[in-house]
């Protein structure tokens, strides 16, 4: 392990606070497990793509008791009921008790299935996180959002459930395809954007070596992301005010991987032209200048994110949107914002505005 | 509504608190629902047996912009994540957002699934109980447990989640069939023995009352069974410590329902009967006199309680209390008493103690 770079970070929230330890190499020592398996009966939670990468490293660093597997199909369609009735029946069948530690070792998908397990199992068991992309260390390491899809709907069944930890180790960031790197990166300039000029600024600097993967930025870009959305969780666990921040680039984004029915576009991506479209409406309304503009757009570029949808027409993602679970009152509400690093939600705006943003980001 | 006979509570749970009314036609009262339901979305959840009987009296008094129903097969059998699944189809087919509420109507199996797709649909949307057994009027009304079963044991899938209000009409307990209400009542002697030796008086010169159903008993033995429940759970939501206390005759019970696998037995009468070897238990260890057992079953009989379960071995039920979910370090823990009216929690006590209970209250 390279100790040079490793950060940490506590998501404070009371009783249920938890430490993010990030770093280069981490999976692989005991030192990152310890105080939480060590002794315990621990299921590992993975998928087939995965597993075979780094179950094996991570396996004996967990000093537990006992470790049992439950291997998932890849991919975003098994994120159903139908997977967390698997995971609970190898619990079940090895009689797990309460006392047990349910660990996610993959991507958001498998975190928020194996989170959700861990929610349900015996009305909740601890639950550990190890997530091996980008997106998942900036994004699902910290807000305690667990669930599964519904025929009919994205992450419709669900629980919060806090994680006891989080280990996030840029070396798996090694493996990532990189349209998933970029995916992530999405994330990272939304948390930037949401409450943090000189982040912003930061990443503007360090960009190449963030697509380089070198470790210490990495490590650093996790670090500030998680505590900014940490900051945000910490006053609103449950979602009923500012967390909404969060959703910023969101709302736009989900109209994109809805009306292209979650086939091509990652969720990552979407968002990186989530959070254009935020930009331009923001700059329709006088908010942005023009040169905040052209920075969001540039960086966002650099990320190798797209900024338009050209293949969805833009009724058909004014349609989306109106069924996304942040309708109020039948009013869309939006993140927009004020400047670089200060967002803020808001369903005022004139709707001519939200028609040219679309019009500009969307096919006719 | 005879409002001589209405009861009302407060669990405490911070900003979880919500109301209990206890008292004869509170299912057809506007009063009762209005603050909770007006103008809201409404999912109502019951079964084939209790729909038929009081669904049309309920909706009404609900005073919902729409209410949609999930009409479940009767029985425990069906307690399952497939019927999760069908509550929660229903919700998104009918485009239910987070802001709705989801009415259980029923007993406690009905409640326990409405309970679980409340606190999974959208992680989490407002739940509302109408129970209509009296076991589910002074035991799932308090707690806040949540779940289904899974073919490996039962409530091994769920989740904790607070009702926003319950409203126990004692009138729907006049269909109530008779070993119904008599499993009722061996949780209402539960928490008599718990932790208050003046209501265990007091049942002892109302259980006839109880048994003709007489509206004014029913509501002050359910208040006072739910004020002493809702006192333990306020000190400990998530189950850690003292809620063990409402185990009391549990571990036994459950090693009868599970022994005769819950095909016999109502749960009721199996706690019934735990109740009765919990006394004989602690009389064997000197904590209660000789009179104070035979005050425990006589009151037990006259709630026409079973104590004995010579149908099952007691080396069946042995082992079928070691897979309860109460062992630690694999040392059985039992709630026991002192006295009437003080329960405690041990796993220290000689073996051979639980080994003469047994044998007295189960077949060789």
């Amino acid at each position: 392990m390279h100790n040079s770079s490793v950060e940490g970070l506590t998501v404070e929230l009371g009783e249920r606070s938890y430490p993010i330890l990030i770093g280069d190499g981490l999976i692989g020592a005991r030192s990152s497990f310890e105080s939480h398996t060590a002794g315990r009966d621990v299921l590992l939670v993975s998928n087939v793509i995965v597993a075979p990468l780094y179950a094996d490293t991570v396996r004996p660093a967990l000093s537990a008791r006992r470790v049992v597997e439950a291997i998932l199909p890849d991919g975003e369609q098994h994120k159903n009921l139908v997977s967390i009735a698997r995971i609970i029946d190898v619990l079940i069948a090895n009689r797990y008790a309460r006392d047990c530690v349910v660990v996610a070792l993959g991507g958001g998908v498998v975190g928020d299935m194996a989170g959700f397990a861990a929610a349900a199992y015996q009305r909740g068991v601890d639950f550990l996180q190890v997530p091996t992309t980008l997106l998942a260390q900036v994004d699902s390491s910290v807000g305690g959002k667990t669930g599964v899809n519904h025929p009919g709907g994205k992450n419709l069944i669900g629980a919060f459930h806090q994680p006891i930890a989080v280990v996030s180790d840029t070396g798996t960031l090694g493996t990532l395809p990189d349209r998933e790197l970029s995916a992530g990166l999405a994330e990272v300039i939304k948390a930037a954007l949401i409450r943090d000029q000189a982040f912003f600024a930061w990443l503007e600097s360090n960009m190449d070596a963030l697509l380089a993967r070198e470790a210490r930025a990495l490590a650093y870009a996790i670090k500030r992301s998680c505590e900014i959305k940490a900051s945000i969780v910490a006053c609103d666990e449950r979602e009923q005010g500012d967390r909404a921040l969060l959703n910023l680039g969101h709302t736009f984004g989900h109209a994109i991987e809805s009306a292209t029915r979650y086939q091509t576009w990652l969720h990552g991506e979407a968002v990186g032209a989530g959070l254009s479209m935020a930009a331009t409406m923001s700059r329709a309304l006088g908010l942005l200048d023009a040169s905040e503009l052209e920075r969001v757009n540039r960086l966002l570029e650099r990320a190798r994110l797209p900024q338009r949808a050209s293949e969805v027409g833009h009724s058909v993602a004014l349609d989306a949107m109106r069924i996304d679970k942040k309708v109020k009152a039948g009013r869309i509400r939006l993140v927009l914002l004020r400047r670089i690093g200060e967002a803020f939600v808001t369903a005022e705006y004139p709707d001519d505005a939200l028609d040219r943003t679309l019009a500009a980001h969307f096919a006719a």
